[in-house]
């Protein structure tokens, strides 16, 4: 293992304990940076081969060492340093607006996946520390934005025994007598996209309807086959409908890479709103009535 | 690869192609008989090495092929060819009882987890071939004891399209008018088992409560940490009470290896029945109430 290997894996350690204390702490947004230093450090060694895409309108390379090929990265999402400058710039001067909405998504894509793909390349069939990664990021984000710690678990009453907790995805408690939000965070759902609308089902049940708010957020839904460098998107969009219409449901699902197979579902019915993450950033107050 | 991996592999392929014809035929009775009888001789040039089990009153160990290590194998439910061949003869003739329960479970143990353990020493990091053919294996007991051939999906409803099919877990139709077995075969459940209920509850939602009867089986929830050697069972039984409250309920969760995190379900509110596999084969007509 080079030094730089070291650099993103000893800053992802740092990230993870740094959490613990508080998720939207300078220290976090600090060491968010510079993972992406590091890791964009680290890949810039290595070669970028172009990927066969079989999605309409999105093209796909992945970086390679020796045997090793990263994920799928998007051609027009990945972007470059100074991008993401500006956006960190904006952002911590509370300046984005809407017609940013292109420089947010890009930027925030390029940080998670050059840490996807540089854990892709360190390490072999590793999706723990992609996706605890993941989580991290984006709950950075959504806490700063709405000004909130999550939570990771949520009491449930039972009759038998004194209070329990329910371990769950971030729960973003906004105050008495408003709504919260019940955010999942993935890097794809694949076939496991019943467990966002199960988990839903189940804060329903606990809490009743509309209590929380679902809204998920994943990276991107592409799958590289090894062989012969061919990336789809794998999407079960009449799935979705049926979990929509039968399990509970879901106010938004957010992606940085939104797919074509999803992107349908805002016009369909049941509507499922499937928006790029960049959106939250200037609708999030208006989702919530009270 | 030796002679025998491709013994196997090359039955397992046969069984593929055989169950679509039926998956309760003669051939695929025959083909799983083979394949038990290839995974035993290529297990036994392999090393068996014990395990440390941290599961209370359970023992288990392991084959070892170089570094390559297979799943946690029960010492006790792992039996020999005699007890297989018995089995085997009994069911064939119609003559297993209920006294029989402990031959039945470890007769089915065995079978199963020879090819799984094959598979993990033939293959690297695959749990596909080994989930298909538990599938494959369960549906075909399952089949031939309620004599009724499995369905992969079923129609919904649409205002607007014609009618859609969705895929599924196995559907067993016991006929008109009475109910049917909703039964989802997993070699673990581990984090994932929200899926097992929120499928029931889409079931549910599609053709009503209790329409069909959800009665997963499952083979085993041990964990074996490949440095240590220590195993594990991984139970998560205060949320499937929640799941079972707040989700959908499960007539009956089976498992080959029922694990202790969850025996004590069936005594606590609200109820979940796990019980052996070997429990259906005596069982199941009194399941349905017509």
């Amino acid at each position: 293992m080079t030094e730089n290997n070291n650099q993103v894996l000893s800053k992802y350690n740092q990230l993870k304990s740094e959490v613990r204390r508080s998720v939207q702490s300078t220290a976090v947004a600090d060491l968010i940076y510079e993972i992406f230093i590091e890791s964009k450090s680290y890949l810039e060694s290595k070669t970028m081969i172009q990927l066969v895409s079989r999605v309409v309108g999105k093209d796909y390379f992945a970086f390679q060492d020796g045997n090793k090929k990263t994920r799928a990265i998007s051609n027009v999402l990945f972007t470059d340093l100074e991008t993401v400058d500006v956006f960190w710039n904006k952002f911590n001067e509370g300046t984005l607006e809407r017609t940013d909405s292109d420089l947010i998504q890009k930027a925030l894509y390029t940080q998670a996946m050059s840490f996807c793909a540089s854990i892709d390349l360190i390490k072999t069939r590793d999706q723990k520390t992609p996706g605890t990664f993941f989580e991290y990021f984006i709950a950075y984000f959504f806490s700063k934005i709405i000004d909130c710690e999550p939570e990771r678990s949520i009491p449930i009453l039972s009759m038998d025994d004194d209070q329990m907790r329910l371990p769950t995805d971030f729960i973003y408690n906004l105050g008495r007598n408003r709504q919260k939000f019940h955010m999942p965070i993935k890097t794809s759902s694949r076939e496991r996209a019943i467990m966002l609308w199960a988990h839903q089902k189940l804060l329903d049940g606990v809490y009743g309807n509309g209590r929380f708010m679902g809204t998920p957020v994943l990276l991107a839904e592409t799958k590289l086959n090894q062989r012969n460098l061919e990336v789809v998107e794998i999407c079960l969009p009449d799935q979705w409908q049926l979990y929509q219409m039968y399990i509970s449901k879901l106010k938004r699902v957010y992606y940085l890479d939104l797919p074509n197979g999803y992107q349908q579902l805002n016009n369909l019915f049941p509507p499922i709103a499937v928006k790029p993450f960049s959106d939250f950033f200037f609708e999030w107050e208006s989702l919530i009535p009270i």
